[in-house]
This record gives structure tokens, C-alpha cells and sequence, in this order.
């Protein structure tokens, strides 16, 4: 066969796929219906069951399709459903959307002890802000925190991107925000949380964040059924409420191939007392990947993985809103080492 | 330049932007611990701010950075975090798989007269079935299903793919299933729903189905405030229980981009009485697309848009189960034809 022959049959086969199922329908179309013939100047067209197609299935007996009679990836032709997680990459993180909870899947950040010296940003400048890149119908809406009674809850924080403007700008999009409750958590108890990740760079060279939402059943003192409650704020009701969030940490020791310490926490969207344990939520990783259906960690070798907690003292310090603004513009306080406190086997929490 | 010096110049780039954070983070660790320094034998690598990088940012003054001090999808080394939907094409159905509920996103079909009239499978010789492309910590399992009490609710039906013993099997993995309440709903209604739509194929040449769960909010008449309230079965809890079911349907006049009726239902995963008319559940296909978060028309010129319920009578015929079963063995009993009814205003519902 010459080249050319090849190529146009090749390019009629192809051709041929695309249109065969509408050709079958479209002959059975007209034996039951009273609509009218099919333009006669179009060449008739193969249809599914001729031979010339080869068959995915063996033909295992008389009777049997040699070929499936129906095509159900058939229905991209009206689009692909998704769900399409909106994935958004900024200098300062990276991030994936929920389409139905209308909020972040996941959203990830980097911080050395260089970037968070350098402050050209200024939050103050910033505003909160839509993200136009998610369609109209999936998109968080200022409207919808309107009156809501949660914080626009950064999860990347915006205290971690002052190294410009345009990097802590891209932290006010709505795409990077949960309804987070305020007064004891938001502005308290996950403020300080965020201090302890930022103070982890006066021991690690290098930390990666992962933050985002959570959705976890209780049990219904009840029933004793286990279920999964959260409220939806926005009009109409579209943006759901997280139970928790979490945090992965990634504290690399910035050797290529080095050790990685990990360190995953869950938090209740709750007000917590400043004085409950940091340690009290560290949950194991793979709990995480569980309940949120990610994967943190698939590529880490094993033998790469420490644990941050038996490195460092997981715990948060706790500074008035005031005082904590003070802190972001002087040198870190590092959080104190670990003595030789017995090993935690996080599995067993 | 010669096409041999391009290629080693964009090689040796692209090897140097891997590895430059961690050069970066391995000179500063050094610095800052007591490790060992690191081997003499590799060359000097360029840090980030070495002046070889373009910029994506303005300079913009002394002092600012003029390459990001940090790398937010570096992340993406350790894996990506999903989230993954498994699309799982088979020969009867084409589906997409939830790692946080372990329920689908959708499962699609296609019936067409022909394939309903094929007969070569048999539901007694299938069995329900892990779907072992999903990973494990993220799969359905079927002892998570073991005295739930929710049925394991098919989302294509096996009855739709009894062509072949091969195409029903595919319609037993747990991935095309949801927790379904039994009687009244899966046993009942939801199967004379699923009648209604085999019934299609007598007044269409091809039918699209897409099924799915959904987890809608409703007013908590205690604090008035809108809530998604769902149980999770399996030990530990970790399958969620839709509150409702939602069936999108495409039918296809069989002419190549021809006209293509539509009808979007959403069912509470309840019990509901027979005499409940069908078209009490139809939804605007926008609803469904804003509650599901997936978009189900996005390709479909608004041209060729019908609306199925103002051409045949979108109601459910009732049958006891010993008598549906006898109907899967007989040619389709149609659907009324609808009258002159005014039309409806879908969105006015």
C-alpha cells in the first residue's frame, strides 16, 4: 500500500467512527417516524455491525454482538461532565477547586527563611476577589460571605506571601478561601497555627504547606449512625462550610533526595482554647489521604520520611493579634527543639 | 547557534531548574546545621537568583525579587494530590469515581432499541464486585455495603446491559453503585423510573443516561440556617449516602447533529409513594449542572436543545417486581404520546 493510499484510509476510517452510530439511528429514525428522508447526496454510510470494524469482543457464539451495540462515551460529544478541579498556579500557591463545595480542594504553598524576610506586600492593599478563571455557576461569590457569619478564611495565608504585592494578592482570591469560623479560630487558634509553620524555617530550609477543607462524619448521639453535617452559606446555598481543615507540612532539609519531616494536623472550624495542644490534632497522613481522598505522599520514598513532630516541638504559641502583627516584620521566633522526648508512633493516636 | 549547542543549552536548563531550589536550600542548610557538606565531585549548581533565569516578573525596584523566592508546585515531586476521578470505560458504561464519598460522580449509558432487545445476560450470573482500579484506601469495599441497610443501588442499571453477560458484569462493580434506601426507593419508584427511561427507546433511536449521587442542603428548622446532612456507612464509616439521585437524559433523534431531547430528574434517596408523578422531579439541567458541580450540556448547541417531557409523558408506569422482570423479556411498552399540553417553562419550576 503506498503512503498515500494509507493515509486516506486511515483518514475515512476515523471519519467513519464519528458518524457510523448516527447513521444506524438515523436509518431507524426514519422507519418509525414520519420525518423526512435523510438527504440523498450524502454516500451511504457503513454501520456499526459491518465487518469492517475489528471487535474488541470474541465472537462466542451465534447471536452474540461481535460489536457492542452501544457507545457510552458517546455523551463527550455534549461535553466531558468533570469534574474539573480548576487547577490555579501563582507564584506565591498553587491551588485546586471543589466545584461542588466551592471550595479549595487543596492549597499549596513554599516558604524559606529568605521569602518570608523579604516584605514588599502589604495586605492592606489587597482585596478579596472572585476568581474568573472558575465559570460563573461554580464560582465563590463575595455575595455569598456577605452576612455569613464566617471569616473569609485564607488557606494559604496571606502573611506567608509579602515577598510582593502581586504574590499576596493572588492569596485573596476566593479560590483560596473557606468559611472559617472567626473569633477563637480564624483570628486565634489557626493564627497561631500559622505562626508555627512560618517558625519552622529557623530549622528547615525549606517547608511546603498543603491547607484546605474537610467534610468529617459524627456520630448522631441519636440514631448512633454516622453522618456527615455541614452548613452551606451564599444565596442561593452553594458554598459549603468545612467541619475541619487540615494541614500537611512538608519541612524539607534541602539536600536533593534529603529527608522530608511530615507532619499532618486536623483542626475542628471550631474555636479551640489557646491552650489545647497543638500535638493534640496531628493525625497520620495516610488518615488524611483517607478522609480527604488525596495523596500527599505517593512519590516520597519511605526512607525519605521523618517525622516533624519527634524533630521539633509541635505547639503553638500564643500572641495577641496586635503582637502577631509586630512578629511579621522582625525575624522569626524558632519553635523550641525537641529533648529526647520518647518517640510518638502517630499511628497510635 | 547550531541545532547541537541548542540542545545541550536547553537540556542543561531544564536539568538546572529541577535541582536549583535544592542547591539553594542545601548551601543555606549548611550554614545552618552541623550536617555534613555536601559532595565536592558534582559541580557548583546556580542558585534561583543567579542572573540566567528570565524573569516572569517586572523589576520593579531595588530590592525586589525579580525571580519568586519560592516554588509552590515543587509540591508536585512528592505527588500530585488529586483529586483523581477514575474514569472507568466499559463496554456498557463510562463512569467517573469519588475518592471522598467512594460513590460515583456519574455513570453514563447508552440504550438504543436494539441493545434492550439483545438478551445474552443474565443478572443470577453476575456478582457485585470491588473495582480493583481504584486504589484501596480510596475503594468501595464490599463489607463496607454488609448490613448497612442501603441497598447496593446500581447507577446504570443491569437490566440496561443485558446484550452481553460481559457488559452486565461491568454494571456490578461497587464503582457504579451508591447506598440506596431499599423498599420504596431502589426496589420500587426508582425502578419503575428506570422503566420509564427503557421505555424511551420506543420514541427514540438513541438514549443517553447519566446517573449520579448528589448531597443537597435543606433548612435546619431549628436555626433556620441550610445544611448537607448524610449518613457514611462501612468500618470505618467512609461511604457516603446520597440524599438524592439525579438522572440526566439525552434523547437523540439519531441524525447527525440532530435534535436531542433533555430531561434532568433529581430523586430524594427515600422512600417515595408510586402515585408521586414523575414530573414533579424534572430540574432545569442548570440546577443539576450548579448542585452536581459537573456540566452536562457544555458541547450542546442550545439550538438543538428539546425538551423531553413536553414531547412524550414523562410518568412512571407502576409494575410489581415479578412483573418488570416478565417486561425485560418483552418488546418496551411506550410511553403516552403527549397531547397538545401547553408547554412547560422548565425553569419555572
Amino acid at each position: 500500500m503506498s503512503k498515500f493510499t494509507f493515509a486516506l484510509v486511515a483518514g475515512a476510517s476515523a471519519a467513519v467512527g464519528a458518524v457510523a452510530t448516527a447513521a444506524v439511528f438515523g436509518s431507524r429514525r426514519q422507519q418509525e417516524s414520519n420525518l423526512p428522508p435523510a438527504p440523498t447526496s450524502a454516500p451511504p454510510l457503513p454501520t456499526r455491525t459491518s465487518p469492517q470494524y475489528p471487535s474488541p469482543f470474541p465472537q462466542d457464539g451465534p447471536g452474540h454482538p461481535s460489536i457492542p451495540p452501544v457507545d457510552p462515551s458517546g455523551l463527550f460529544q455534549y461535553g466531558f461532565p468533570g469534574p474539573i478541579s480548576d487547577l490555579r498556579t501563582t507564584p506565591s500557591l498553587t491551588s485546586s477547586f471543589n466545584r461542588t463545595t466551592r471550595n479549595p480542594n487543596w492549597s499549596a504553598e513554599h516558604i524559606t527563611p529568605l521569602s518570608l524576610t523579604i516584605s514588599h506586600g502589604d495586605r492592606r492593599h489587597s482585596v478579596f476577589t472572585e476568581d474568573p478563571s472558575i465559570p460563573v455557576k461554580f464560582r465563590a461569590k463575595l455575595a455569598d460571605y456577605f452576612r455569613s457569619g464566617y471569616d473569609r478564611g485564607h488557606q494559604v495565608p496571606a502573611a506567608d506571601a509579602k515577598w510582593s504585592q502581586e504574590a499576596m494578592d493572588a492569596t485573596f482570591a476566593l479560590s483560596n478561601m473557606c468559611p472559617q469560623v472567626g473569633e477563637g479560630f480564624n483570628r486565634d487558634y489557626w493564627a497561631h497555627f500559622e505562626d508555627f509553620v512560618r517558625r519552622l524555617t529557623s530549622f528547615y530550609p525549606s517547608v511546603r504547606v498543603v491547607t484546605g477543607p474537610l467534610y468529617l462524619p459524627k456520630r448522631d448521639p441519636v440514631d448512633s449512625k454516622w453522618k456527615v453535617t455541614y452548613e452551606v452559606i451564599g444565596h442561593p446555598p452553594n458554598i459549603a462550610v468545612p467541619t475541619h481543615f487540615y494541614k500537611i507540612i512538608y519541612a524539607e532539609d534541602g539536600k536533593v533526595g534529603g529527608n522530608v519531616s511530615l507532619g499532618a494536623f486536623v483542626l475542628p472550624n471550631d474555636r479551640i482554647p489557646n491552650d489545647k495542644p497543638l500535638q493534640d490534632f496531628e493525625v497520620p497522613v495516610e488518615a488524611l489521604e483517607r478522609a480527604s481522598g488525596l495523596e500527599f505522599v505517593g512519590l516520597l520514598d519511605e526512607r525519605r520520611r521523618k517525622k516533624l513532630c519527634q524533630e521539633i516541638s509541635c505547639s503553638v504559641i500564643v500572641k495577641q493579634y496586635a503582637e502577631r502583627q509586630k512578629t511579621f516584620q522582625t525575624p522569626n521566633q524558632p519553635p523550641p527543639v525537641k529533648g529526647q522526648v520518647p518517640a510518638t508512633t502517630l499511628t497510635q493516636r
